[in-house]
């Protein structure tokens, strides 16, 4: 098996960090990862805002614990945040992004840096209690957040999770 | 620069194939790189159909081109087709779906074969035209498809777009 397959089947979704900061230098290469998914029609109506503030962070969980009503709500304290957002009108920024957090979630592993999606903010990014941290941090005001990545060096490992799903081979 | 991070990067949508047909071996590969994507809550509620038989991979083109109006579609004349599906009434299944297609196209790039994101389904899946032919090869009812990947050996190499969107490191 080559060693990008061997890489994907595994990643785990990972949901306990340690507190060592993440270099610099692989966030750089996780980011150009991010950018490098296909995008419908070549559109590329992405920005990623790659969030190590760690005040804005606890700012932004906070916001979200109030407004879903989850208190204590943290991200799973990670190191860092890829955040993808798209235009809101984009007809397929939904995907786009998700390809390119599925790109974040692989090049972090082949780095040894743990991740997972978070959904949150998915809903609720106009807000009256999100859009201003969302604006502080330089996402414009028609984009939307359909999922983002916490990401942080593996206290524990990930759970493996049986793989289900029906396989069909049509010849 | 690591094997994964350099198969993400050189990636590109290829959308001229050879007559040669894919291995099986590699087809099972890429179908068990996708079931490895994350799914939301873990849901996976997601089927996997590969579908080499040209005759129907014909039928379906040939009813995508008279439901669009695009006389002569032929998804790029593949040799295969994934078609990632999910129930309709699944909240993140657009999400899932996306990501397993970024599996699919990775893992197809690093055993050397060609793939594109076909667009055309979403949406019509359940014309009355369309739907007898999912049905033919075992797609649930009540699934959907967001989009498909078209699958062959390269014909002629991708087109490198400039990689556009603007990133933000917040400190």
């Amino acid at each position: 098996m080559n060693p990008v397959i061997e890489n994907i089947l595994s990643r785990r979704s990972i949901r306990s960090f340690t507190e060592e900061p993440l270099k610099e230098s692989d966030l750089e290469l996780i980011v150009e990862a991010a950018r490098h998914a296909p995008s419908g029609m070549n559109r590329q109506t992405w920005q990623f805002t790659v969030l190590t503030n760690q005040e804005i962070i606890k700012e932004l969980a906070n916001a979200i614990a109030e407004v879903l009503d989850r208190e204590g709500y943290c991200f799973y304290k990670p190191q860092a945040l890829i955040i993808p957002s798209n235009k809101q009108d984009s007809a397929w920024g939904r995907d786009d992004n998700a390809c390119a957090l599925q790109n974040i979630f692989l090049s972090a592993h082949s780095l040894g840096i743990g991740s997972v999606w978070i959904n949150q903010l998915c809903g609720i990014c106009d807000n009256e209690k999100i859009r201003p941290i969302l604006s502080k941090i330089g996402i414009p005001e028609d984009h939307i957040v359909y999922g983002l990545a916490a990401l942080g060096y593996p206290k524990a490992e990930g759970k493996i999770h049986e793989r289900q799903g029906v396989v069909k081979f049509i010849r």
